[in-house]
């Protein structure tokens, strides 16, 4: 029998990095170690000496040195509890959030490390929720509809604020030293890659998901560039790249340097740079189309894979290679979920159920699930629109918000935590229909993230109101185990690892043997109710009645100053 | 100078009866005292001795004696406390729930109080929330239609559940030996003032609002009554009267028993009994068109006088001399405005809010009422409709449900707070262009009842979204006062009072200085918010979208066992 082979996967999150060694035979998971961000997310001001840089609303940046940080942390700790010897780690691969980007000189230093730049926030590294450069984001839509961009359809039509030109606009705007001091504009998810590699490589999922490529039309022209801003024409020759690589590849190997950090031996296999997201899927052992993989957490990210090229309206976007090599990777999300649940509790539970829970030693949200399990389908007579925090997938309207409709003077709090649930899940629904009747099938739902594991009403219910089977997957650092897989890709079967996300996913991925299957009566119920959500959804979502828009201007108009009574 | 006189106003409520001893000439309060009904709202088991009589759900009674126990301990408390001489007492007058109704033998007798019937729950007093008569109202209302009955007209075209003929159907129904044995059947009110003065009077208030009479056309003719059931072919004629003495008559004079009971003097001028919504209108000030009434507490009454008669859609009722002698009493209402406050607070206000009241040893409504008064109109950004309760005028349809939206992940409980004050207004607002539409014309406000006394906040949203100056009368006891007022009215001139409601408001009613005048640009947003509200009060509860009675229905389903899942 061979020697056991290792491989290491690092997930970038928000507040911290974490890496997980992995049996490359089994998938299973022998240690992990978690580094939390020095400077965590940088959000009211630049952590530099002197004078106070403070930043504005919605600025959210990071500190690249944090991610190298991360690479020293914790892959010498992950070989250290597992005792496995760094001569059997045959690959690395890394996932991140998205998109988060920074500027950098053409060697890869970040400008924000130099003291010329120090000082200047554009020079960091911004985060994915940085929400401060939505003008750009306004003008990259206007100026792709009036020159009938096409490239806009894969992206349901409109391009986030939060996505890779956006934020590269918005350093041309208000920092045009930094954009020109900027030798390269990349992810950082490429630039941890380079970092560990010695070159620079750009990965087919931040490029097709964030930057508006693809893989059969590349960029969008360089006359649409010019129409942005003349000294944006060239940005994709002078900063960035038309090479692409797919996901699944691998990027290069480890350098002398990066070995030093690590502990892990030079020439090391280094795949191309993932999304963690994206790379959960085939850790639910998800490589083919049919199954929906859902990241529920605070939000929810639906993922699906397709083989054939299909616009589907109102979902974030779909990208060839963008998942899974030679398929094309469908991605949707509702961006408020488990965050609902939480603004309910901290919101609208009075103090007689945090006094039950304290007495029962139990969480305020496992106590109000048992509550509300005891209710049968549509028992509360509540009917909630799940768009606390907009509307991210089939509407893309931010400006809608929630709805609760049905209360009565006998109406408790476990039957609205528990019609919020049914929300959500009706939100799933209309997102799975979507595909559906644009002829991407979904069979099953694959799920991960924080609420599979914590609540099971929340997943019998999936399971009833869209009528399919929710499966588990068993791992609970997912996107870690997705990159660690795509690290055993890298260095493929010649040195003990596999040829493809193919033949990998079978033997590292696995799910729970514990799955919730719909339940015919509830699933009738649900129907029905289902209907009349998607009245009021389409009622209030598609312009029939814009009412929500006009109190959320209201709203924030008082905010911004517009009202004066 | 003439020696001081004085009057008694006795008002009975659902939980106790309360008198107040008044002085003619300028209706100060000079003493009051409550009486706790010895056996309340009796709504689970008779009150007598044997085997348990238990009650169905939704039945709501109580016992005759105590009314004439409020009578005994009441009036010789206040004559005590007050150190007035019965001698200057010159006129006693009641006000009471309604329909509150019984059944009696020819003198009087409740069948309750008789061995053979003390046990059958009908032989008992149904309080006006008794609400178990709903398919004797469907049979009211169905055969008027089909009969074409023009008197539906007058009460927005629907009898309530509530009202005298359903509980005298219940009665024929569920108990036909107490039918029989019924000499009389009549308004609790009618009978406090017979076991007063000993003779049988009936009022035009209760007769006209609860039992479908009307001064010009009398009562729905005996063919009306054989298709109810051919045993109620007669029922006015052998059970009740077509004598209906006008609000502000004289019903007689004290007898020597309840002299007895009283202290009073016999002989003593007893009014025409009331309603202690009705009752209220001049102790409000109000004799005349064009200022409304709004008792507010936990639901709110809307009365208004008119000059002619107006058939005004969805409006509870109007009677001729239903108020005030010689003018149209219009009667309106808001199903659920108090009730939906505290619905609020216990079912929805997490704990820190409870902990600050606590601190700042406030009021759990005051401590949101403070708060909520930081936020300028719609600056919450939120919107409800106020049907927590169903909705009473205008729509007339109990299975609507409460809808709140415009919520986001950042709405704090203040901010539906007054979310829900504001939409009571909105309501409230609803009702008052249904009668200008209708011509009949409100200018003003006088508000009384317990919210004014309680929250400021709620007054002034009140008079912004109304766009009127909202007064508040200066009496506490307002109801026991206006029966005070009809007391010295019975008495007339020649004994010391006065010769018709008209000259006696001005004397003894009287309003606080302090009132609610509308802000310009408050009134401008609300403007705006109002009409947004009434695009979602049609949409919802006309018929364009009956999601609120599906899933009621499906909630009541599983109450009555429908479902089997």
């Amino acid at each position: 029998m061979a020697k056991r082979k290792y491989s290491i996967g690092v997930d970038f999150g928000t507040e911290s990095g974490r890496a997980v060694l992995v049996d490359v035979l089994t998938g299973k998971e022998l240690s992990a170690s978690v580094y939390k961000y020095s400077h965590g997310v940088i959000d009211e001001a630049l952590p530099v000496e002197g004078r106070l840089v403070r930043l504005e609303p919605d600025w959210a940046l990071q500190d690249p040195e944090d991610y190298i940080r991360t690479f020293k942390r914790t892959i010498p700790a992950v070989l250290k509890e597992s005792g496995v010897n760094p001569a059997d780690v045959i690959g690395l691969g890394i996932d991140f959030t998205a998109c988060t980007m920074l500027p950098t000189l053409g060697d890869g230093t970040p400008l924000c490390v130099l003291p010329d730049y120090r000082r200047n926030p554009h020079s960091w590294v911004k985060l994915w929720k940085h929400h401060s450069a939505q003008p750009e984001a306004d003008k990259i839509n206007e100026t792709a509809r009036k020159m009938g961009e096409t490239w806009l359809d894969r992206y349901g039509g409109k391009i986030s604020s939060e996505w890779f030109f956006s934020k590269t606009l918005q350093i041309l705007d208000e920092a045009p030293e930094i954009y020109t001091a900027a030798d390269r504009l990349l992810e950082a998810a490429d630039w941890v890659v380079w970092q560990l590699t010695g070159v620079e490589t750009r990965n087919s999922c931040t490029a097709g998901y964030k930057a508006m490529w693809s893989k059969r039309e590349g960029f969008p022209c360089d006359d649409y560039f010019a129409a942005l801003d003349t000294r944006l024409e060239h940005v994709i020759d002078q900063k960035m790249s038309r090479q692409i690589r797919s996901i699944g590849d691998r990027a290069g190997n480890l350098t002398a340097q990066a070995a030093k950090w690590t502990g892990l031996k030079p020439g090391t296999a280094v795949a191309v740079a993932n999304v963690d997201a994206h790379v959960s899927v085939p850790a639910a052992t998800v490589t083919g189309p049919g199954r929906m993989v859902a990241i529920m957490g605070t939000s929810t990210c639906h993922m699906l894979l397709g083989a054939k090229e299909q616009s589907v309206p109102g979902i974030c976007g779909y990208v060839e290679d963008g998942i899974i090599p030679g398929l094309f990777g469908f991605e949707a999300g509702q961006s408020g979920v488990g965050d609902i649940f939480a603004w309910f509790v901290d919101n609208a539970v009075p103090p007689e159920y945090y006094t039950a829970a304290k007495k029962q030693k139990k969480d305020i949200h496992a106590l109000l699930e048992q509550e509300a399990s005891l209710l049968k389908p549509g028992e509360s007579g509540l009917l909630a629109l799940d768009w606390w925090n907009g509307n991210r997938s089939v509407l893309v309207d931010v400006e809608l918000t929630g709805l609760l409709l049905g209360a009565t003077l006998a109406t408790k709090a476990p039957e609205i935590y528990r019609a919020l649930i049914e929300a959500t899940a009706f939100g799933t629904r209309t997102i799975i229909e979507s595909f559906e009747k644009n002829h991407v099938s979904v069979n099953e739902l694959v799920t991960c993230g924080g609420l599979p594991e914590k609540n099971k009403l929340l997943m019998q219910i999936y399971a009833d109101v869209t009528g399919r089977e929710l499966k588990v997957t068993a791992s609970k650092q997912t996107p870690a185990l997705g990159s660690a897989m795509f690290g055993a890709v890298a260095a493929g079967k010649s040195e003990g690892g596999y040829d493809s996300i193919f033949e990998a996913a079978p033997k590292m991925a696995r799910l729970k043997k514990e799955t919730f299957k719909p339940n015919g009566s509830a699933q009738k119920v649900y129907d029905q109710i289902y209907a009349d959500y998607s009245i009021l959804h389409d009622y209030f979502g598609r312009g029939a009645n814009d009412v929500m828009k006009r109190m959320k201007q209201l709203r924030t108009g008082y905010k911004s100053g517009d009202h004066d009574n």
